[in-house]
């Protein structure tokens, strides 16, 4: 392994905080940009990120820290993107270097607004990135059990094999097992989809559906999900292989996820603009149920669970009706 | 519907006293044999089961209870058994009257220990039941969750088509879906093995893996599943329908399950014989991991979540040993 491969994180959530310190347990040094100087001022003092997965202990010597994502990228060739996808667009921006010959990993599990399109196609038809040197890091993993370093499996997909085991290799640690794939678009539809299947769940939930009914909508999730990805990437896939199963269970059955909350205030009766008030943070499957429900009837899959979910965010439909109508066309 | 229709339930647990409701939603009449004569008579007084699934409210006046399995069997065409498979067997011996002609429909969850044999190839071979007369119903479906009428999705597997939408019909009602399948082999192994998924679910637990690994282990169990049922009895299926995926989640991810929480005892370092007496209750996936572990072997199948779980039951290997050898199996 070559400890002085140079890689940078850049984002300063969860997610991020998780890759930076799985690197770290393997990289001498580590590139990391996030926009907030004071963030990065506690973290050199004091070894954790003072906001997001503060209990997960870094190491400050190995981290070589900015505010300034013209810095990061100019310094690395590696650029692990774990930015929302809401705010991508917008640090994009701030670039005046080239993205040119970077290797561009997206750990971001959304659609980008602006574009209607997963991460890699962004970069690949915005930036110009060569699809070979775009690849993937999906889960299924909750940055918090990484801090607390728990046994997780990531799977690194990249149409460029030998990109994607090196990737793994950086990423592995006694606590890390990285598979590879070379799916990258299946993997990051997966990791978009699940998001509205976990906003279906939180719905269901809200509406006083229990487990054997969540049982239920996470089999037909799995199966729609398969349909929804055939339509769009045609290839061989297991859609039971954890970075789609496994990534739709991890969060689905999450109680903490963002997505499952959102739906179950949804459930709940709140409309959608006090729910996302009330959270003061915006639940992914919200945007993706928008542009998946659009990719689903331009590619003519059948898919009640999405739209569902977007009847209900998007056309002020009842989560009730759209529920008992939903449950006539599960199985 | 034909609401005269002779049907009877034989067993007194929560599963039975589950089915006897849903049956009595549209049956006139329905038999109920269970062995304990003071539950009857509470039954008939209190129109509910004192013992199992108390919180379901019962109509006494439309049951035929009897303490008798002869007088049941010999007045019903249609039995539904709901007895533990470890008691199956017990049950059956009492028997002086002949099953010939009975249509049999399995409720039960395990392997019959005598024989090594799911319920329905026990009945055809030990009993002489034809295979069109034999029946499985499966869920996912948690027994509480139909006392409390949260709806619910079950599968009746039978060959002859007519026999399972018969029975579908009258366990329909407003919270109970019922779906029809020819695989009564496979449903009903799927109803087995996911048992031992849920006891090397609870191990891991109770060794301390974290739900990123519980999304793991599930999305490998349903892949093990698919491969232990294909050699078994090939045929078309999808296992990502609700009676093998979604019965695999609702009993792997759900914390009231007496298999995890057996597999949690294991796990934190109980052995066997204290998990039992602690639980004063027999998890059916501890009778299942042994016959399956030979099944499999007999047939070739890669199955390593079943052959750890049996290396810790029945070989007193160490969990955690075991376990980090699965892990390394695992994608």
């Amino acid at each position: 392994m070559d400890k002085q491969q140079k890689i940078a994180v850049l984002g300063g959530g969860s997610w991020a905080t998780a890759i930076v310190k799985m690197l770290s347990e393997n990289l001498e040094t580590v590139g990391w940009y996030m926009r907030d100087s004071q963030s990065i001022e506690h973290i050199k003092e004091n070894n954790h990120n003072p906001k997001y997965l503060s209990s997960a202990e870094l190491d400050a010597n190995r981290l070589d820290l900015s505010y300034d994502i013209n810095e990061t990228v100019s310094k690395y060739d590696t650029l692990i993107f774990a930015i929302p996808s809401a705010f991508l667009e917008s640090e994009l921006h701030k670039l005046s270097i080239s993205l040119e010959n970077k290797i561009i990993f997206s750990a971001i599990k959304g659609i980008v607004p602006e574009t209607g399109l997963i991460v890699g196609e962004h970069f690949n038809t915005e930036y110009q990135i060569p699809i070979e040197n775009i690849g993937v890091i999906t889960g299924p993993c909750h940055a918090e059990e990484v801090a607390m370093e728990r046994l997780s499996y990531l799977t690194i997909a990249c149409q460029d094999e030998e990109k994607a085991k090196k990737m793994a290799t950086y990423l592995e640690s006694w606590y890390i097992n990285a598979k590879t794939s070379d799916d990258i678009i299946g993997t990051e539809y997966a990791a978009v989809l699940k998001n509205i299947y976990a906003v279906a769940a939180g719905i269901a939930h809200g509406l006083g559906y229990g487990d054997n009914f969540q049982a239920v909508l996470m089999s037909n999730a799995i199966r729609e999900m398969k349909r929804f990805i055939r339509k769009v990437h045609k290839m061989k896939r297991n859609i039971n292989n954890s970075a789609y199963l496994g990534d739709l269970l991890v969060t689905g059955y999450s109680t903490f996820s963002r997505n499952r909350h959102f739906g179950n205030m949804i459930g709940k009766g709140y409309t959608v603009k006090s729910a996302q008030l009330e959270m003061s943070m915006i639940a992914e499957g919200y945007y993706a149920a928008k542009s998946a429900y659009k990719i689903s009837l331009e590619n003519k899959a059948k898919t009640p669970i999405i739209d569902a979910v977007f009847a209900i965010l998007y056309e002020q439909k009842s989560p009730k009706k759209e529920f008992k109508k939903l449950t006539d066309k599960l199985d």
